[in-house]
């Protein structure tokens, strides 16, 4: 299989644990001719800088597919107000931190300090809403909005579709675009639940097991 | 003299030409125990996604010294009516893209790809705003806004004086900076009228000036 497109997620993925860009990662992904679409939990604007620095191109997904980008932005605020409910009910029993709430539109983020499996199961009340732990942030989203839903909709402004990607992330909100990639890579340091769900999984973490999957599927001929 | 921290700037000086991250400069930056600061003519969350990726300090100058963050932000928007009222007079002459609109909060950004020079003389009728060709984007922005002014209040914010930093960079834009601080490094691919202001003119260019100047400054003992 000959795949047309990389999308890969940034925290934990192509950064180390404190979220430092591991230049690994950039060099592997640099000596790629293939588009590679940045695919992040963070906000736009920061899903735009990573681009730019990267040299990546253009297209990206951000707030967890909930915004896309390909030539012209694409978001549904639809699911908001359920967010804000939730947010305003958890207030009510957690100590919580909104994190960039000035740019961020279809999701809500929180700093990681508080129980967030706790909040979780409190919020058995808002059924159309999700708590996603990251590992660097807590975001209460649409259970309509992930990862995978954004691969789909850049895949198709790209003329591409989600199966020609070959996907790359470390966190359980990697695992539908893992799932919708035609092949789907846990780096070394994912969380179990997405080494289950990868069709290939390296033994190298963070920048290295980018370097390792992108040589490896090289040298398959599978990307160029 | 030692030094307490470094004020760098992004487009041209730890990128090379395209804008794409050198990561030569990111290992320099890295290698120092000392406050790096990110200053840039680019929006606050691009400077924080750098910041971020670089694992730089939060303290960052952004958008030309136009606004600062130190634990808090701080900007001034009282000269985008006059911004405002430059860039609709220039629009009747020339073809101009606006970027980051959405996020710019105290000058007026374009894309660069008309006549500056020209532009900048059919301003004269506009004698408290400037244009500023950073030879990655233009700037409409306020005479009273420059890095140097911002390097001066971020410095007070962290309980320093500007001239208790290095500052490095490689546009005019970058003069005002250089300047203030107590040592200013042009690096080799820096416009000559940077390279004229500083007080050290790095042999290579980009990321290698920058780890050039580091370098020679650690051997020095003057930064650490």
């Amino acid at each position: 299989m000959q795949f047309k497109a990389i999308a890969v997620d940034v925290d934990g993925t192509i950064t180390f644990g404190d979220r430092r860009l591991d230049c690994r990662a950039v060099g592997a992904l640099r000596s790629l001719s293939l588009p590679v679409v940045i695919a992040t939990g963070n906000i736009l604007c920061f899903a735009r800088a990573a681009a730019k620095l990267l040299g990546t191109c253009s297209t990206l997904i951000a707030e967890n597919g909930g915004v896309v980008e390909c030539e012209k932005v694409e978001y549904d605020t639809s699911h908001m107000k359920e967010c804000e409910e939730a947010f305003e009910f958890l207030k009510d029993h957690f100590e919580l931190e909104r994190l960039d709430s000035e740019y961020r539109m279809t999701e809500i983020c929180l700093r990681r300090d508080f129980d967030v499996q706790e909040a979780g199961r409190s919020l058995a009340g808002f059924p159309k809403v999700m708590i996603v732990d990251t590992g660097f942030a807590i975001h209460i989203l649409s259970r309509s909005i992930n990862k995978g839903r954004g691969l789909i909709k850049v895949a198709k402004m790209m003329g591409l579709e989600a199966k020609d990607f070959v996907a790359i992330g470390d966190s359980p909100n990697d695992i539908e675009m893992i799932k919708a990639s035609g092949f789907g890579i846990a780096v070394g340091n994912a969380h179990p639940d997405l080494k289950k769900a990868a069709d290939m999984v390296t033994e190298g973490e963070y920048g290295a097991g980018v370097e390792e999957a992108v040589g490896e599927l090289k040298r398959r001929g599978e990307i160029r």
